[in-house]
């Protein structure tokens, strides 16, 4: 395997820093023993810090989808109706997962690129009063647009009796997402986005009214949240848990509460804006409408006439940074760039101009030198 | 958290050699890239190997419990009949995945610390032929009873038109497991056993037979296995895999193919026989009867009127030496030493010994160090 160290920026995993990868070589221990315990008891106490809740929160050994999955299959009950915006891969996905699990997902389609709208929500409630929970995406990692009015969508859930589960896998550490204010019940995140640990953990937090519909259920087993919360009590996890993975992701919300969560969600902002400022003065075209942009996830709409595919392999052969392709049905068609976790300026700076270099061997035509520039520029603000 | 170097001698996790550990250590790479691609191919390669099998083989990021659940919910239709043996914690919980996911469990019932026998199975066949597949747990891990006729049960299957499902997570590696020979449908293992990983992945190995039963179900989105075969043509996982975990597998797998097979089995034979021998110089009295002993946990009842939550206190406090106790119904009646994956004759020595210690200060009577003279005797023939 390769020995060149890369930069990536993947909307996830994101780069883990050596501090946090250093910490997954510590010994072994007791999964039921006093060690795993310490070590369990905190990472949920440091992980509603970053949550913002006061409710329960768990850590399983599964990908973000695991996570949602565990969601989905622990509080809608069989042919029970979830209203879902549509716009992208993830969304699509939640939809898929609530068929599976005996749901009914009620979609609201939403042109990709753009998110849904309260108007719109109200309106699926008004035609489907029975409905038992909104299911949605707050960042769309396929498209990089971001949800504008979660904190209103949460009062309405509240109001209509709704349950409130929030996807936030791409965005949650990034970017705002007070839990408890938003009156979220279920809120998933995955530990290799902006918490800048390695693949492998989801977090989960569980309103009490999250709790009522999920004593209903009995559909699962290794994501049984029931389970959980049993083993909770003795600091353990029912099913033996990914622990080099708990030493990582320990070790970064101690580096996230360091930072602090409001210096941390302005650093992602700046990051972000500096790539929008940069990519428009190459003349790129964001997939996302400006007004849905994300901080976490930027989409770039492929340059006409130029092969995505080899912008990315350019990027990644020549100059070791790696950045995603598009996802379903936006394959062949964009690029994505991931601005999370420990991201940085100096990251951003390497990462445009590797962008400007494998622009330029591809024949488009730009004022080369324009990106950095003006991401430069807008670190300066 | 401590500083102290623990040896770990639990039935999973076990002990990771620094080789493997340091492999974790590595950068993230990007899991929809060449790298990840070269990383998963190798460890797929490299465990069909250890599981001896020619067929299809998938990593997914879960405990155990996480691949029992897959090889179900994907292999069994909604009512299908299920033939399983109980004698124990673990196949109490395959019985209870099975009517989580729909299908009807036809309960064997076994006497904890003895396995199922052929007639048992046949029996059960006779009476339910419409049964689908057979599901079994090759060593439970809660009693330290091993099934000794999993090749003919195999073959039985195979005439019989059952699937075998096979939990083989605290034995695959360390004891004889032929997939293919032994006619294994599916086939379960964890990482932290005795293939002496860290926790986090799961292993699952899939023949034809199981293929065109999994083709008619869709009950399945973590644990998706029609989505895992997909994503393998391009050398990926369908959801973000634990590529920490990925690192260290893949190290521990090249270290587990330098020992070679055979001679890793007669390692773990060697080991448990020298343990069951030092027991039995103290006077203990193991849980499984004699012909069915484990060669990888070592169950063992707590001696009249010692208390053995408190044997394996001191010896956690006293040596550093962790062992486990019971679970379920015999927790407070018993306790258990995994015997497995890196483990050597100085574990087994400093195991004995701290057990000897800690018995002789709970007032048990035995002849002291006859446990530590007859290991070391066992290892010398």
């Amino acid at each position: 395997m390769s020995e060149r160290v890369q930069l990536i920026m993947l909307p996830g995993p994101t780069m883990v820093p050596p501090r946090v990868l250093r910490a997954m070589a510590k010994p072994i221990i007791n999964h039921r023993g006093p060690e795993f315990k310490e070590l369990y008891l905190g990472v949920i106490e440091k992980s509603k810090k970053v949550f913002m809740t006061k409710g329960d929160l768990f850590i399983l050994s599964c990908s973000g989808t695991g996570g949602v999955e565990c969601a989905i299959s622990n509080a809608i009950g069989p042919g029970e109706k979830v209203i879902i915006p549509v716009n992208g891969v993830f969304s699509q996905r939640v939809k898929r997962t609530v068929e599976i699990f005996g749901g009914k997902p009620v979609e609201i389609p939403v042109e990709w690129g753009s998110s849904v709208t309260v108007d719109a929500v109200e309106d699926a409630i008004k035609k489907e009063p029975d409905a038992k929970a909104l299911a949605i995406v707050y960042n769309e990692t396929s498209t990089g647009a971001k949800v504008k009015c979660m904190a209103e969508l949460g009062e309405l859930c509240d109001e209509k009796g709704l349950l409130y589960i929030v996807d936030a896998i791409s965005i949650l550490g990034g970017d705002e997402l007070p839990v408890d204010d938003w009156k979220v019940d279920i809120c998933i995140t995955g530990s290799q986005k902006c918490l800048m640990s390695p693949p492998g953990l989801a977090l989960l937090s569980i309103s009490e009214k999250a709790w009522s519909a999920i004593e209903r259920t009995n559909r699962a087993v290794y994501f049984d949240l029931k389970a959980y919360r049993d083993y909770l009590k003795e600091g353990e996890t029912p099913f033996t848990p990914a622990i080099p993975l708990f030493y990582a992701l320990d070790e970064a919300l101690d580096m996230i509460l360091e930072e602090g969560m409001e210096a941390r969600i302005e650093r992602h902002r700046r990051c972000a804006n500096a790539i929008y400022k940069a990519l428009e003065a190459i003349g790129l075209e964001m997939f996302a409408k400006e007004e849905f942009r994300s901080n976490t996830v930027i989409g770039v709409r492929d340059p006409k006439g130029i092969d995505g595919n080899m912008i990315r392999r350019i990027m990644r052969e020549k100059y070791n940074v790696v950045i995603a392709g598009g996802m379903g049905k936006l394959k062949g068609t964009m690029f994505r760039i991931g601005s999370m976790g420990n991201v940085s300026m100096a990251d951003i700076l390497i990462t445009i101009s590797a962008l400007e270099g494998a622009l330029q061997e591809l024949g488009y035509e730009f004022d080369r030198g324009a990106g950095v520039v003006a991401a430069n520029e807008a670190f300066k603000s």
